[in-house]
């Protein structure tokens, strides 16, 4: 029989499916799981965006332009150009949700062996789109204490070396709700510039932006034109994770132009999905104001909830819908699959995301989860006194 | 500014692209051009599938399951247990497109630096995978003479190393139209098992068998179960091409665990997409028949017309809706340009791909072009008479 290669078996499992085999347990005991682990919201997607594919009159249901449609890449650019970036349809390409486009960037900028620096904890899936690049990662940790800031621009440079081809940043970020300041935004453009560096910057929280604070894109920095590269998705903003619509933009001519190639080789992302984001771009601002104030509400809620667990720390978020806490417990994979397998409350348990995939070094972040704010306040209200009761009664050796 | 690496440099373009820049110069200048060079069929899709995405009632759009939805994938294993191959719906992942499938594929069972064999003249986005996968594609060269048959397996024997990882092979045939014979199967069956490889066939055209000639897939070798992975599609079959929904299919588990980890880390194949691939699997056999007749009589217009063309050889293709023929000319590159540019038939031209981007062996197939006959009959008449007119005053050197 064919062996199969190092490349698939070394394919790192998401931290959160290697609960799925827990959470049947628990729904074969008939326990009802409140799910903070995964980011699928649960606000609805505008209806303008889903009238719009419904009311498509197709005959033939055929391949868009490889770059995307051009009719949505404009509305598209418009609506960068709304919140004060100047993109064009030209800088964009749309791509199959935010995992194509973070695989063309790294595809493009890399050769296999080469290597990206990223602040941990990050994505999970980062590692993913790094094992199948043949690209390896190099961590610099952020701390909880400091809410997971920027860590120390010395800390990256420890790290870069001749193979050392860009940096990766998450903003606001998964799994640790941080949005970057515009001093931290500069101190990467300026590290990124000294060392002819990429800076990827995933924004697909870019909307997510609470308590007044302004997100700021690493397309807004003019000096940075030719290094950065933005993430993009329509998955959170619109909620419509389904529709798998992304996009990548930059203003390196260079870089677009390889990145063509990636996008020409799958000849193109899908047309249904690809009409519904373009109906989305009108989506009237009070949809935000209304999904912000909701997430806001939650995260105080959650901050509220959890804050009187003796000896816990929380990272307040100040975007994103995801928070990261430290508990008192040594094993937060261990606690998870224990909230699964052998506890509940009245038949109730929660499901959460043990930190530790989301850390790169080894043994980091082991007892921190990350809690996903999309329940509505009153599943959420429930699902913290459910981890509460959980904590006490949780064996801790 | 940082450098662009090697990958996306060398990522290659694909033979039709090159000639846009030629096919906006006939635009400019008022031509009418006959596509003869992309399978965009102008078939229309199932009715069903398109009505099934309208008659949608979703609030949130959003993430299927990564495997694909299982009702989906239910009723794909029925479609391909109704063509006698034993595929149950968990030896299916849902894919965005046949191209992501043969990525996942690729990404499996290579680590860079391998090498996978295909015989050439092959689909050329071949070529962008295995760049992105890191893989080196040998050739083994099939002959127009022999309509592009299995080469001898004593061909591929020579190419066989310590790295070569997989044959891949498309049945039938793009860009040669050609359907493997069960002999030929079982041949390659013979070579996966004697040396350990895995046998990837991409199997889009499958639907596609003219003259009462039987498609024989890889999936219907028991003795191969191991060794075998099909990449499948709905692009052509139900010519909703704008779709991108697509499967892979293999009964060996590892390689679908392994799988399993590439589909997870890019969340989950379009769900609107999917709900209309999921109606077009009950498409009734009377749109096959009726799509397969029409394809038949277009070749049959296409051979008829071409074939007292002095000095042409033609592929006379049994499946798939593609022709590979070789001109009377030295450069097909050129003439596809000159086509475009600098010829015209009472203000109408053609536009054809030239062969040699199928080829990964240089200098390869210069003289041949692939025509796809996705036109309607009057359209194909019409562009075979200007392909013609315009060999008659190509200047020949």
């Amino acid at each position: 029989m064919p062996e199969i290669s190092i490349k698939g078996t070394t394919m790192p499992e998401s931290p959160i499916r290697k609960l799925v085999p827990y959470a049947d347990i628990a729904t074969k005991k008939g326990k009802k799981i409140y799910y903070l682990n995964i980011g699928q919201p649960d606000i609805e997607t505008p209806k303008k965006a889903i009238e719009a594919v419904k009311k498509t009159d197709l005959d033939i249901l055929a391949y868009s332009p490889s770059q995307g449609f051009e009719s949505y890449r404009e509305k598209l650019a418009n609506y960068y150009q709304r919140s004060g970036l100047s993109i064009s349809a030209n800088d964009l390409i749309v791509t199959t949700g935010g995992s194509e486009a973070l695989l063309f960037a790294m595809g493009c900028i890399t050769d296999p062996g080469d290597e990206v620096i990223i602040p941990e904890p990050f994505y999970a899936n980062y590692n993913g789109f790094a094992t199948a690049s043949g690209v390896t990662v190099k961590a610099v940790q952020s701390k909880i204490e400091d809410n997971f800031a920027l860590p120390p621009i010395s800390e990256f440079e420890k790290l870069i070396t001749d193979k050392t081809k860009a940096i990766l940043v998450c903003n606001p970020g998964n799994p640790t709700g941080y949005l970057y300041t515009e001093d931290e935004i500069n101190q990467l453009a300026d590290l990124a510039i000294k060392y002819d560096l990429f800076i990827l910057a995933d924004e697909v929280y870019r909307e997510f932006a609470y308590d007044g604070a302004v997100h700021h894109s690493i397309m807004s920095v003019e000096r940075l034109h030719n290094h950065a590269i933005m993430i993009d998705s329509v998955s959170k903003r619109y909620s419509m994770c389904g529709a798998r619509i992304g996009c990548l933009a930059s203003k390196n001519k260079a870089f677009m132009a390889a990145a063509m190639k990636f996008a020409q080789a799958r000849l193109s992302p899908p047309t249904f999905a690809q009409i519904a984001a373009e109906a989305a771009t009108e989506t009237p601002d009070e949809y935000f104001n209304e999904v912000i104030d909701e997430y806001v509400h939650r995260r105080n809620t959650l901050i509220e909830g959890l804050k009187d667990i003796e000896g816990i720390k929380i990272a307040v978020p100040k975007g994103a819908f995801y928070c990261t806490v430290d508990l008192p417990i040594e094993d937060a994979e261990d606690f998870a699959k224990w909230l699964l397998s052998d506890f509940d409350f009245d038949g109730e348990t929660v499901m959460v995301a043990p930190a530790g995939g989301f850390y790169s070094t080894e043994g980091a972040g082991k007892s921190q989860i990350r809690i996903a704010y999309v329940l509505n306040i009153n599943a959420l209200k429930r699902a913290i006194k459910i981890l509460k009761k959980a904590l006490d009664v949780y064996p801790k050796s």
